[in-house]
């Protein structure tokens, strides 16, 4: 039974790395001791040790070992025998780029299909979707395909903003862009606002955390849906 | 000879569709009479056609006659008889897509490297560079790939924002995403803000509107030059 919390980030405003979601991992990562960290989208281009650092300090504080999957001479053997996976964020386009280079994306889906627990943050989140087509970073390499792990039958936007009525900047506001890729696409795309998760369980989809997030389906007006609320209708 | 006018965007705050351009559109396109116009980044996922018409009707205050790619049987030849061309923006990933499906990209570049006046705005500007790496666009398409027609020696990052130090989201500034381009990739980057524009003569590259640029070199601390420097030393 797949069990993968999709998380907008990893950091939420005056708070410290992965803190506000600690109290859900003890939960998510319940009977486990080690988790295996994919470090492949490298915020700011730090090293995947360094990443994979930073990740082990933050678990530490809920009993976790975390080993960096550039650790394993066999990255496909270390994704089948894990207990557990957490994927961070940084650049989507580098960590997809890094998962089809060592041909890792069929390998994790299974993985996470097959009810290995997973945790995703931002860009972690996104490869969760159908594709990496709703990503807001920048496409600082290029990757083999934009086809993402597919786990859930839509793609994420993390990091979700609201159109901001002040601005006077002339680039497209993300409901624009989503619209937009709505005329190239036609999954639906959920906007997780940050401090917002995801909570799959088997075919069960639910959102979580204090506030609503903006769901867009081809051709329909978005809307709202409340915390709490099952999305395993969308497809 | 080059001549080439690379816009941040295609319109300011406050004002209509290439409004604050056209004085300087007058004198980049004297003595013609007809601009071919690349609709192909469909901003908001408009049709061509409809696209040209609100070109048209920009170009109309300054006399020129507007012709959109999409109306010529033979797009290749179109390019190459053009007097002058236009590419405005929209999407990145959209634009790019549809000139390699075509096959324009080698023939665009040569018509513009041999002196067919140019201009873009946003997405037709960030083509001019060397790649599309530095677009601030959401990836909903997958093109083939992203190098562009590199008729500057370097990157464009239009719309360019500077930090909002009031901020409380968690997503990267420009600033930061553009430090990450240089730890994967070489070429400089020019964050053009809106209103600026660069305009490049033979060899000769020149920031014009009222504002600074930033430039990101690799391995160097970003700066700012003002308008009137000439950038043809970047490479």
């Amino acid at each position: 039974m797949k069990q993968i919390l999709i998380a907008s980030t990893s950091t939420v405003h005056n708070s410290g790395y992965l803190e506000y979601l600690l109290e859900a991992l003890k939960i998510h990562f319940k009977n486990i001791d080690t988790v295996l960290f994919i470090p492949y989208a490298r915020p700011g281009g730090i090293s995947h040790q360094d990443y994979t650092e930073i990740v082990q300090t933050a678990f530490s504080k809920i009993n976790k070992v975390v080993k960096g999957l550039h650790e394993f001479d066999d990255p496909k053997d270390a994704i089948e025998s894990a207990q557990a996976i957490f994927t961070g964020g940084g650049n989507t386009f580098v960590l997809v780029n890094q998962l089809y280079k060592n041909d890792l994306i069929s390998k994790l889906k299974t993985s996470i299909e097959s009810g290995t627990p997973y945790l995703g943050t931002s860009a972690g989140s996104n490869i969760c979707g159908l594709s990496i087509g709703t990503s807001n970073d920048m496409p600082i390499v290029y990757p083999p395909s934009f086809n993402a792990l597919g786990v859930v039958p839509f793609n994420i936007n993390p990091h979700y903003l609201d159109p901001d009525s002040e601005s006077t900047h002339m680039g497209e506001t993300r409901e624009t862009r989503i619209k937009e890729f709505h005329k190239f696409n036609s999954q639906p795309v959920i906007g997780l606002r940050e401090g917002s998760c995801l909570k799959v369980k088997g075919s069960k989809i639910v959102l979580i955390g204090s506030l609503k997030a903006r769901i867009f389906e081809k051709n329909k007006q978005p809307y709202e849906i409340e915390t709490g609320a099952d999305l395993s209708y969308l497809n």
